[in-house]
């Protein structure tokens, strides 16, 4: 078994980390780190480089495909080899996959025209335009489509799709080993959850026009 | 405000990178992933390299620290550069952070003795024996130091420490910003939660003899 995780400029960390620690300890399981060009790759903020060992094209039939999001994703979905080499890896793929933005590279590649998906919670109308049809949830099936919602969801993402590979036990291990028990210290994480000031001023600070001008608890 | 996180071989990647999404979104804090000596550093399964940008000599005097742990913390607690500038770099910081085994690093550093203080469920025993008294908590704060449970507990430490940085608000903007609203599939992260065959096996695999000996399962 083989999961490529796509890493591009700007790319959030734990959107391919979270998911990366769950998967590499998958029996059997070889991750390997992808992007265009091969060598370091800087994250979103510009204070970490992950190192991508290979390129794209060394990498063209991974059975698992999992793509991060991040700012990055504007200039990736943009087009070029990254959306030809997504396009012909689903088709050989077993399991397609992204987290937060990352699905909005895949919806731009054309993978998720009419699928059910999610993403950071800013972006869902985003999610829409691009022809997927939007779900509010932290983790969504479709197929073989998997698609989390925002950064740390990933990790809920790779426990789940962890058990269809090795099963439950396997993934509990997994969970165990990595000490997954979360205690958030504050009950925040959704728009739902949070303060709605809070809400609003992401919202307001957003990349994508519909959340800044719709915001969930702008619209309440 | 800056922030050095450690680097080491087979260092544990989520470890570094879950503190690290939450710490380099508080305003003015520039995070910084130092080592021994500067470049890739090579994580815990071999599968990933993160970049340490500098040496632990160029930044001497980081206002936080933060340790994270995986297999390479047994090289690096036996001695040498690491630390000695751990130990120099504690008597100035305004806190001194660490996730999963890395606590076993700062312990090794003379920084924890007579600390409570926490670690990954399988290296609670073995932090004792370094002169720590050991917590069975997700985050301990002591003082200036605050140590985390195993690999996933660095977020909600982070977190916890955020707001201390920044305020309540802050830190709650950041967990919205990083959708962490956790919904694992399974309820098995931590040993009084899992399936006790499941708490049995990792005991018996793990690097620590009292664990592998008297495992919570086992004892209960």
């Amino acid at each position: 078994m083989n999961t490529a995780i796509l890493l591009y400029d700007r790319v959030t960390a734990l959107d391919a980390i979270g998911p990366y620690e769950v998967l590499s300890r998958v029996p059997g399981n070889t991750v390997q780190f992808v992007a265009a060009q091969p060598g370091e790759v800087r994250t979103d903020n510009g204070m970490l480089a992950l190192v991508a060992e290979r390129s794209i094209e060394d990498v063209a039939a991974p059975e698992i495909v999992l793509v991060p999001g991040g700012p990055g994703e504007v200039a990736a979905r943009a087009g070029g080899a990254v959306l030809e080499w997504l396009r012909a890896a689903h088709e050989r793929t077993t399991w397609t996959a992204s987290v937060c933005t990352g699905s909005l590279i895949l919806a731009a590649a054309g993978i998720l025209t009419g699928k059910r998906a999610t993403s950071h919670w800013l972006a869902l109308e985003e999610l829409g335009r691009l022809g997927a049809v939007p779900v509010s949830e932290r983790v969504v099936f479709d197929g073989k489509i998997v698609t989390a919602a925002g950064v740390s969801a990933g990790i809920d993402m790779a426990l789940a799709l962890a058990a269809k590979l090795a099963g439950e036990e396997t993934a509990q291990a997994i969970q165990l080993g990595i000490e997954y028990d979360p205690q958030p210290p504050f009950d925040a994480g959704s728009p739902d959850k949070a303060p709605a000031a809070i809400v609003e001023l992401l919202s307001a600070r957003s990349r994508f026009p519909a959340a800044a001008q719709g915001a969930p608890a702008a619209r309440a």
